[in-house]
C-alpha cells in the first residue's frame, strides 16, 4: 500500500500511496540559483522517472528560496523546465536551508 | 486523470487528481494584512468553487505571514471566514514572499 | 467522505480523507530543540494513532525550525523516532513559528 524508494534512516527520496508519489525536498549543486534549480530539477526529473512518474504529472510544487530577490532566476529555469500544458500547482517562499550555500529547494508531489 | 485549470507556463492555478484538488498559493491585495487575507481567502473561494469544491471542504491550508507578528490580525479574519465545524489542518510559519509588499500567502488542499 | 476530529473554529488537528490524514502543524514544549522535537513527535503519534494511522505509515514531513542551525539537534532527535525502513519524504527549512518561544514545527500527511 505504501512504497518507500531509496529509504535510510532519516527520509525515503520517493514515497507512493494512493497513485500520488511524495519527493523529499530536493536541492541542487551549482554556484548560482539558476545553476541550484537545474540541478535540482533533474534530480526531481530522475526520481519521478524511478517512482513510474514524470514532469507531466506534477500536481503541487513548493519552492523555498534562501534569498527570494533569486525569484526571477529561479523562475526563468523553472520555466523552462516545465513541460507546456503541465505546469503544477506552485507556492514560493524565503526559508533558509540546511546548507549555507544552497540557495533553492523544492518539494515535489505527483500523480503516478 | 489530472485536470489543470487556468494554466500557464509556470503554474496552474487549480490541479485536480484522484479526488484531491491542490491550488497555487493565494495572496490578496490591500494594505494590512487583514485587507490581504480577506481579499486571498475570497479568491480561494473562488478556485475552490471553479474546481468543484467549496471552504467546507478544505483538507490543509499552510500559511506563511512575511512578519509573524501578524499572526493575530490574520487569524481573526480566518476565523470568521473558515465554515463553522468544517475547518482544515492549518500550519503557519514566517516567510518572505514573491512581492515585498505581500503580507500573507496561503498553500490550499482541498476535496472536490 | 471527509472526517474531522478535534476540530475548532480555526483548525482541525485531524483531517482524513481518502485514506490519507493530514495533521495539523504539530509544536512540543520544553526548553531545547531536542526536548521540542521529542514532545512534538509524541505528539504526532498520539494523533496519528487517533487518526487510525500509524508512524510507520507517514508519507511526508514538512519540518521547520526557527534557527536553522538546530538542524543536527532536531535531526538526533527525529532519527532515533523514526520506525527503521518506514522513513517518510522529507524537508526542512527555517521560519519562525507562531510562539517567539517556538523551535520547531511539524506538518505531518500519512495513510490511514
Amino acid at each position: 500500500m505504501i512504497e518507500r524508494i531509496e529509504t535510510n534512516q532519516r527520509m525515503s527520496r520517493i514515497v507512493k500511496h494512493n497513485g500520488v508519489v511524495y519527493l523529499c525536498g530536493q536541492v541542487g549543486e551549482g554556484e548560482t540559483v539558476a545553476d541550484q534549480t537545474r540541478d535540482c530539477l533533474s534530480r526531481v526529473e530522475a526520481l519521478l522517472e524511478k517512482a513510474g512518474s514524470s514532469p507531466e504529472r506534477i500536481l503541487q510544487a513548493i519552492v523555498w528560496l534562501t534569498d527570494i530577490n533569486d525569484f526571477a532566476e529561479m523562475n526563468e529555469v523553472w520555466d523552462a523546465w516545465v513541460p507546456e500544458g503541465h505546469a503544477p500547482a506552485r507556492a514560493c517562499g524565503e526559508a533558509r536551508l540546511a546548507r549555507a550555500d544552497l540557495r533553492v529547494e523544492i518539494i515535489v508531489t505527483a500523480a503516478c
